[in-house]
């Protein structure tokens, strides 16, 4: 099978084989296929697509590229969840313990693997890192070993794990073919999968603080990433919210953190709590369905939110911490969490209503006070983020405080004198009251 | 302007604008844009296209890439010729001193510069080195000398004309990215108006033996350029010529120059006489008209013709041989051109009309007796080579012979023994009498 006749074939809008595409990937592999090739194979792909079959084939196909980690010692159901990504989104650290506490019937193991952040703000990685000694790299024994005892694991992925995805990632991201909604479906249920679970979660956003941009899209993908789960024997559950403003009230990494202990005490940002809720429900429901549970008692919704109310999720979260290595301190004195240095008010100077709170600006103010990174492995800022107090349809008088800046710098650098712009600025009021926008558009399970 | 935009935009089929051709071509010279960007590109353009004004602009950058030529000191229309390549095609070699003869009145200069084959047979630059001393490798200032003297020069192609056209081509040839109207027409062009050429006349080749297999898309690709000629201030006419049998009977460079003394002497095959006149009737008469020379005592074409008859064309062969060092004996003394050391008769086994004539069957004969090259560089062997007796219509006997192949090792190799099958398979015949394919399909002066 020749590579350029592969090439050619997409170019003219044929679609391949299974064959075809494993021989692709395995050149992709060996360095016979040069980068050059790829790209244009990968500008094909945008531009003539990828039937299911063939996304399917080629999410199989990076799988096997690399490593695939195999839980099949441990009873039970592994289940991971997957965000595409979104301003102040710090559902997959809430959901670890509150699946390991609801799941454990079930025998939910949740095997996750996250990365570090790299654009506006830190990734899991970077905010588990807020907990003074919790440790994200993981031996392959240890993982195991601790999803055996209690149910639960993280870790920072390692490069092992579908390469011919990273290879790809790394080109489409120099020549504009990021934007592909087989090529992205391919390339997050190819890692789900090579980390070996079998019941995958996708949060898929959409909005001005996400990377899909529409609805249409976000549809389209949540379908696509369910077609190939089918394919691939995976029970994939996809959920659509909207990311127009950032969800909860805290961006930025020990911020995060610290909302998600409010959570787990039953006091969080109910947008944050209600998102949490769909995603575990839909983790739950799929892990007791493929262990044969059905209890009828009491919906997976209100067990989900027991957990969060009587402690248990917290609980599970001590667990957790102290497994990893971590201080639990944090967990009844937040102080114990990096702390900014200063705190800059950002006030209203007009009453109204907030009728927009703009996500991408929101993650840009957090970005230029060093909560995330620009460049790969740069250090990041832990304790600096926003802390809104407003969010879209609250009503605020002149004077009232908006959102707090978190700086760790003594004076005012330039790029913080930036960020109080931008936080200002992702504000926008309405003399009428304002409906907020929905967060959740479709959840199929 | 960003690389991943101009990329992007394509992409998504908008139309770029001259600044961004500029833009991308630029940092294509100077490496910004890396190979796998170019190649992402040039797929996005293959699949989406480019509209009459990009191609245009992606010319004239392609040519503001490198040197340009500039030959306005002399006086008179510099005249340049190209072919997209077919089998046994010698045009260009019999019409530098044909159409020095019949364009003296109008000034017309044929400055060419030619480059080796690559693939089936040897290049321009191939055929002429079969003529003893003949140098293809001219300085500038000889070049330009040579072209105010004799009023024709022929020299190969240096790499510093159009040097962004090479980098693209290089790139093409090993993404799949070739067949693009667009880029080939930009392709052409800009290496001719590089040149300095002013009237520029194409003869663009369809069938088995030519890389256009279809009379549409020839079609399409002679419109282009035309308009790219327009739009850059040449004047560019296009010839359409059938390749589904080999131009003329000869096909390997020494038998081809061979086939040339013949034509200027006037008894060249038919079709290979009929589309030199065309394709020098479409460059004088352009030339005439930039001249202000309205010659209506004879038609060009009738010119032409005696140009070939009466030993004009003949001697103006003479003198471009010599001015370029050739020993001119081979035209009294075809012995004096490299030959064969063994001819082999290909012999018909049934009787009837030759019915087909594969093209590329033939090429692929000459070229594993050695008569092309597979690497760059490589040597050639200049004797070797197919002489057809029959073509498609003529009537044939058991026994007759259907062509030569020409051979210069002494014992018959494995790929000679290939080339015999290859030419042996190129014919097919039939009972009843066959009318020839048109040599001829669309002129456009």
């Amino acid at each position: 099978m020749k590579l350029l006749d592969i090439i050619d074939k997409k170019r003219r809008g044929g679609t391949h084989s299974a064959d075809e595409i494993n021989a692709l990937i395995r050149m992709a592999g060996t360095g016979e296929a040069k980068d050059y090739q790829l790209a244009a194979w990968l500008m094909a792909v945008c531009t003539m697509g990828l039937n299911l079959d063939e996304t399917a084939w080629l999410t199989q196909a990076m799988v096997e590229s690399g490593r695939q980690l195999d839980f099949s010692h441990l009873k039970g159901v592994i289940v991971d969840k997957h965000s595409t990504g979104g301003v102040g989104d710090k559902t997959t650290v809430a959901l670890v313990p509150l699946l390991a506490a609801v799941g454990e019937e079930a025998g939910v193991k949740v095997a996750k693997l996250s990365g570090r952040g790299l654009g506006f703000t830190g990734g899991t990685i970077d905010k588990l890192e807020s907990i003074p000694g919790f440790e994200t790299a993981l031996s392959n024994e240890r993982f195991a070993d601790q999803l055996a005892d209690i149910g639960m694991a993280l870790s920072s992925q390692t490069a092992d794990l579908a390469p011919a995805d990273a290879t790809l990632y790394a080109l489409r991201d120099v020549t504009a073919t990021v934007e592909s909604i087989p090529l992205i479906a391919a390339s997050v249920v190819s890692k789900k999968i090579a980390a070996g679970a079998s019941v995958i979660v996708l949060d898929i956003k959409y909005g001005s603080g996400a990377f899909m941009k529409n609805r249409e899209e976000a549809r389209e993908l949540a379908a696509t990433c369910r077609e190939v789960g089918k394919r691939l024997g995976r029970r994939i559950s996809t959920v659509i919210s909207g990311m127009d403003q950032p969800l909860g009230l805290a961006v930025g990494n020990s911020l995060e953190i610290q909302e998600i202990v409010d959570l787990l005490n039953g006091r969080g940002p109910k947008d944050l709590e209600s998102l949490c809720i769909v995603l575990g429900a839909a983790a739950i429901q799929q892990a007791e369905d493929l262990a044969g549970i059905h209890n009828t008692d009491m919906s997976v919704e209100e067990r989900l939110r027991d957990a969060l109310n009587d402690g248990t999720a917290l609980a599970k979260f001590q667990h957790w911490v102290v497994a990893q290595g971590g201080n639990p301190a944090f967990l009844t004195d937040a102080a114990q969490l990096p702390q900014a240095e200063r705190i800059i008010d950002i006030k209203a100077n007009q009453a109204g209503y907030i009728a927009s709170l703009d996500a991408l600006s929101i993650a840009q103010a957090a970005k230029l006070c060093g909560a995330g990174r620009v460049e790969k492995n740069a250090p990041i800022r832990l304790a600096v983020g926003v802390k809104l107090h407003k969010k879209i349809g609250d009503a605020v008088q002149i004077g009232d405080i908006l959102a707090e800046l978190h700086l760790d710098s003594p004076d005012v650098t330039p790029d913080e004198q930036g960020a109080i712009a931008s936080l200002s600025a992702a504000f926008s009021f309405s003399d009428s009251p304002v409906t907020p926008p929905p967060l959740l558009d479709e959840i199929v399970v």
